[in-house]
Formats: C-alpha cells, structure tokens, sequence
C-alpha cells in the first residue's frame, strides 16, 4: 500500500463503489460490507448509512474508528459474502482470507487484498437519519494492482463493474479543487 | 416515462450514478449536477450534499422540493456542461435542449431525455455537515430507451461508463427487500 494524499481521498468514494468497512472493537476485528455512501467535502469527509442492524454499528458507536477499504471486481465474492454474514458469530477476517494491514491512526485494520483503504475517524452520528459522518485520516492506494475495476451494488443483488473511463477534465478545470 | 415502484427508486441511486438535480423556485425551473448522493433506506429516503455555494440550493430550502433525474452517458457533454455553468445567469434548460416533463407531486420538472426520474420532497436540511435529506414520492423510468449505461464521476475531470453487470442475487437473497 502506498500513500495517498489525503485531498484525493474523495476520488475513491466519488464513484459510487461498493465499500467494506472494517472496525476493531478492542477484541477483535470485524468488517461488513456498504454500498451507501457519500461525500461530504474534499477534504475527506464522508458519510455512510448504518444502525443498530449492523453488528459493526457497536464498534463505530464505541470506538469512534474505522477503514473504509475499496475492494475490486475479482472480489465480489467475497464482498457478497462479507454482506451476508454476521461478525456476531463469524470471524469474516478468517472465514475470507482477508490481509490485515496495520493502519497508522486507527486500530481497525487495512484490508491488504482491497485497492485503497481510507483510515477514518467517526466525527457525528446523526441517528434520526441512520447517517454517520467520517473525517478521514490517512489514505492509501496499491499502484501495483493491475485490476482496478471497482464494483457498483444496484440492490437488487446485482452489480455493475466499471467500464470504460472518459476524460472531460479540460470542460471541468474551473470546478476541480487544485491539486487533482 | 413509465411508473417505477417508489420501493424499487433506491436501485436508481444505490450505484452510485451522477444525478440531475431539477428545481423550480416559483419562477423558474433549473437543474445542477451532483455527484454527492447517499441512500439512507430502503423507503425511497435519500441524500445529497449541496450547500449555499449551489445557486440551486436557495430553491431546494425554500420549496422543498426537487427531481433527481439520472443521465446516462449519451449525455456526459450536457451533464458536464449543466455542472460548469450557474443557474444564477443562465436558463440551463433552454441552453441544453431539455425536455421538461410535468411531474405530478412536485412543481420541479422531469427531465425527459434521462433515464429515470424521482420526485423528492425535502424533509430535513443538516447544515453543519451540508446534508439535504430527501423523501421520494414518486418515480419514473424510461423503458423505451435503448442506452441505460450511467456515468460515475472520479472527481478528478474523469468518468467512468457503466460495464457488465453481474448477478449475485442467489448468494444475496437473505439480505434483499421483498419485492426487489
């Protein structure tokens, strides 16, 4: 994993792709898996939907932590799997063979076999709205991962893996922030 | 535009597509692009980030209520230009050719040449994270139109086109809606 600047952070969740959010919750690491997210500004801010439905939902509450971790298509297996079962009785870490990386400011880890992780720290949780908010920290990126196509969950159990990219950067200049 | 089931309107926006957002402030109609969209259930409930800096955004606090219109990539030109111009100075319907179609719960138009349409009213606006949450009402597709492949902003200038889609509904039966 490479660094990544912190003001592209927003360039990974941007997108739209489906996400794995892993915590630690001072006994053990557990990871689930997201597809609604968003973001708030460019200077890694975040949101994503979750509650008490999701047994991640303790160790966020309590640990104020977590990765975002940015899995490709050759993992969408996985990715199902992580979001089809519980860490209340699964170990998913285990169960799927995921890499723990150490992460540099959050106990939870990095996941190794994903594209990017984004290291985050819980800054509000708006419950009427099941929406917690997420400042990230750190970010990092596998420049040497030749699969880069990231999935996109539809909801209705099918997922759509990106396709063809087209650059309309010179119509946009005026509106990117600098530096990207 | 047919009648797509107000359970099924969160498929629209879960993959994270880039979003048109129609407004009408009781004297004109106008329309911005987002990329900044979140899910929040299952109950057509969804979210955006915009703020003061939007000249859409006096219309949105004011009438309560907008289309999110999905584009597809015939029209990344239209959509990139509706993102780098204001409705402050220019009428972006006439400027880009679109269609306004009359929707039936809200005064904010349809937009015909898009893929899918949902009526939004606004139900609540948080300010310190620039998080308008949106309540949808009603919602239309376009069955008849050939090109459904949706655009997904990196942020960066860049876009990516919709590619295949795969099918994991076996493995995610548990965990989808009833009815999706």
């Amino acid at each position: 994993m490479d660094t990544l600047p912190l003001n592209k952070a927003f360039t990974l969740i941007e997108p739209g792709p489906v996400v794995l959010v892993a915590t630690n919750d001072g006994r053990k690491d557990n990871v689930m898996t997201i597809t609604w997210t968003i973001v708030l500004d460019f200077s890694a801010s975040f949101a994503i939907t979750t509650g008490p439905w999701n047994h991640s939902y303790a160790a966020l509450r309590n640990t104020r932590e977590c990765v975002l971790a940015i899995p490709t298509v050759d993992l969408i297996d996985t990715v199902v799997g992580i979001g089809t079962c519980s860490g209340e009785d699964t170990d998913k870490f285990g169960k799927f063979g995921l890499t723990r990386v150490a992460a540099r400011h959050v106990r939870a880890p990095l996941i190794g076999e994903c594209l990017a992780n984004i290291e985050c720290r819980v800054v509000d949780m708006i419950d009427a709205h099941s929406i917690i908010v997420l400042e990230g920290v750190a970010a990092w990126f596998d420049n040497s991962r030749k699969e880069k196509r990231t999935l996109h969950a539809v909801g209705d159990g099918t997922f759509i893996v990106d396709g063809r990219r087209l650059d309309r950067k010179a119509m946009m200049r005026s509106k990117l922030p600098s530096g990207i």
